[in-house]
């Protein structure tokens, strides 16, 4: 741990982060400098952070053009607020915030447009690997310059973000804010995916097609909204216990069943889902849920990352069926303006999101929450710093 | 002609048709038997009757599936109701109709949702054929079974429908009819995707690709809907007056261009139109009506009737943008239920109509109008009986 808050603002940090130093080797802890905030910038002091599914496509490398190293990775954490660069008005020194990887400046054409949680400066870009004027907050001691990774970069003990990608919460309770941490991507994703881009309605039926994090919180979401009936479809069998405490009401391994899910679907629906959500990435997967859904008023949303060069599966006629599709990036959550309230609802405890950390480990055995995540065993592994 | 009205009723008519025997063979006028209405069926006397391109595409027997010969096509037409067959309630003797290949029930799950304009009995299915008893209600003078088409078969003097496919007109006007008999198809088609599909709103931007009657019509109802630009995209040049005088405000022909159309839609509105409509069924087409439409908010409505097997030409990550796509049948009009305000706003003159039709023939110059949509030359022709 570096020098107090009192006596760091202004001045270069001298902190221990994660870094990656090549495609899927194990990250290294090092001593790293982070630079003070520069204008609508913020440095936080993170406490908690944890990894999600993006984390290791990154790490992996597996998007040729996106690669980028020596990195500090993550984007799911939580915070206080060491210092604010000049034009900062919304944040202040000691604020605690979660860090939201799909920031919104609040002016631009997207921010001002309520169909699009999009955002001109602060939205999500693979491509980007610096901070807006170009250069990096993060070195290592001997001066190597070290990027900056979706907007957020959080395996760090400090990091620096645009101030459009830090939530400020309105919490005292350290214990808030560790659960909080989780709204910083995968669990707002899924239940902003049932919120706002399905608008998911009392007595519909849902089908979730891959029951990761985001597909459980899809389920919380659905839940919590009066669905009826919430139908998960996952091929590992370990998933039913946590299926049900999320919500899920009917589990379906497509290995155990002699019909094709979509049959199976169809048959316990009457003709299909009201929405079905895909949250696997797999191009097979993607048709099943789009055909699971009713037609004339099936709506299916995509959440999962296709890295594959694949298309849709899909013939154009099979849009003439009434069956829709679109695609979900945070949710449909506006990152500053609209988060706020699903924060409220996980702090009176109208959605409990205790379930969604599986483990708990310190900072400092970070590649072991990786190989959790990697062998499937944990939903969030939380590493407190 | 056959008997009068007051005498035929419960009888079969004997009347003149032009019957389809093989595909792409010219339509050969015949005597032909028409059986009186069964239940929850009208036998109409067709005063007007135009052809489309739906029209074509089963004549030439495209589809393998769908073929059946002979038939009898026609699927836009107007006339008067010579009789009705048993609990036909909102329809009588004498009443002026338009008929509607999309028939409403009004009592299925589909008719009582607000989302979809699908209709379990009489809503579009290719393969039917024959009534919904399974026999039809036409043969020849030696009793040859001729099939159905499309809930409609309007190349005929007299044809039997189901009574959710005939919209009841209030007017006394003939020429009134005779302008709405378009309402059947292809202009309902267009006004309603611009309506109902997307949506427009007033000051928004629109790209429209193919200027058949489709396009032209969605036009007309994005202008009626106050969209402020509205850019109108086909290869024939000639249809740059039609084009203006349907609403068009900017007229591309992809030919003379040196950039490519999206690029260029892309530079006309800072980034890509709110709404574009694709109305060629070429996929390549409907590649660049997608990516015309801005990011975040951009919705595409697919009009065009894809034949070949080619699977959307999209990448599941290309949804992650923020752009919408979805098809539209029958412009998401429901046919007896919401159709009606449309034909008030076109009996007002609100929605100008004439323009459409291009020509105008007597029934037995059918063959005529036939080469005139295949060469391109007409929107509708309206054929007189």
């Amino acid at each position: 741990m570096a020098t107090s808050e009192s006596e760091s603002k202004g001045k270069i940090i001298t902190c221990k982060a994660f870094v990656a130093n090549a495609p899927g080797e194990p990250l290294v802890m090092q001593q790293i400098l982070v630079q003070p905030p520069q204008k609508m910038e913020v440095r936080i002091k993170i406490l908690y952070t944890s990894i999600c599914h993006t984390d290791l496509s990154g790490w992996k490398g597996e998007s040729e053009p996106q690669r980028a190293f020596p990195r500090i990775f993550g984007h799911e954490a939580s915070g206080i607020v060491e210092s604010v660069g000049e034009g900062v008005k919304d944040l202040n020194e000691n604020d605690k915030v979660v860090i939201v990887f799909n920031g919104e400046c609040g002016e631009c054409n997207y921010c001002k447009c309520e169909k699009t949680n999009m955002c001109e400066k602060y939205g999500v870009n693979p491509m980007k690997r610096l901070m807006c004027d170009g250069t990096s907050r993060f070195s290592t001691i001997d001066g190597k310059l070290i990027y900056h990774f979706l907007n957020s970069s959080t395996f760090t003990e400090y990091t620096v973000v645009d101030s459009g990608c830090a939530l400020k919460l309105n919490t005292e309770d350290i214990l808030s804010l560790k659960k909080l941490t989780l709204l910083s991507c995968g669990v707002s994703t899924g239940i902003g995916a049932a919120w706002n881009n399905a608008n998911v309605h009392a007595g519909s039926s849902v089908a979730i097609f891959g029951l990761g994090a985001i597909g459980l919180a899809v389920a919380l979401g659905a839940q919590a909204r009066g669905a009826s009936k919430i139908i998960g479809v996952d091929v590992n069998p370990e998933k039913l216990t946590i299926a049900k405490a999320m919500g899920i009401t009917d589990f379906i391994n497509p290995r155990d069943e002699e019909k094709p899910v979509v049959e199976k679907i169809r048959e316990m629906t009457g003709g299909g889902v009201h929405y079905s959500f895909e949250c696997t990435g797999n191009v097979n997967v993607l048709r099943d849920s789009f055909l699971s859904c009713h037609e004339g008023w099936g709506l299916t949303i995509l959440l999962g990352i296709h890295a594959s060069p694949k298309l849709l599966p899909l013939h154009p006629m099979e849009l003439f069926d009434g069956r829709k599709i679109e695609g979900s990036v945070f949710g449909g959550f506006k990152g500053k303006s609209q988060l706020p309230n699903l924060a409220t609802e996980c702090m009176k405890g109208a959605i409990k999101l205790d379930d969604f950390i599986t483990h708990e480990l310190p900072f400092d055995e970070i590649n072991k929450a990786f190989d959790l995540l990697i062998a499937g065993k944990s939903l969030r592994c939380l590493l407190t710093l």
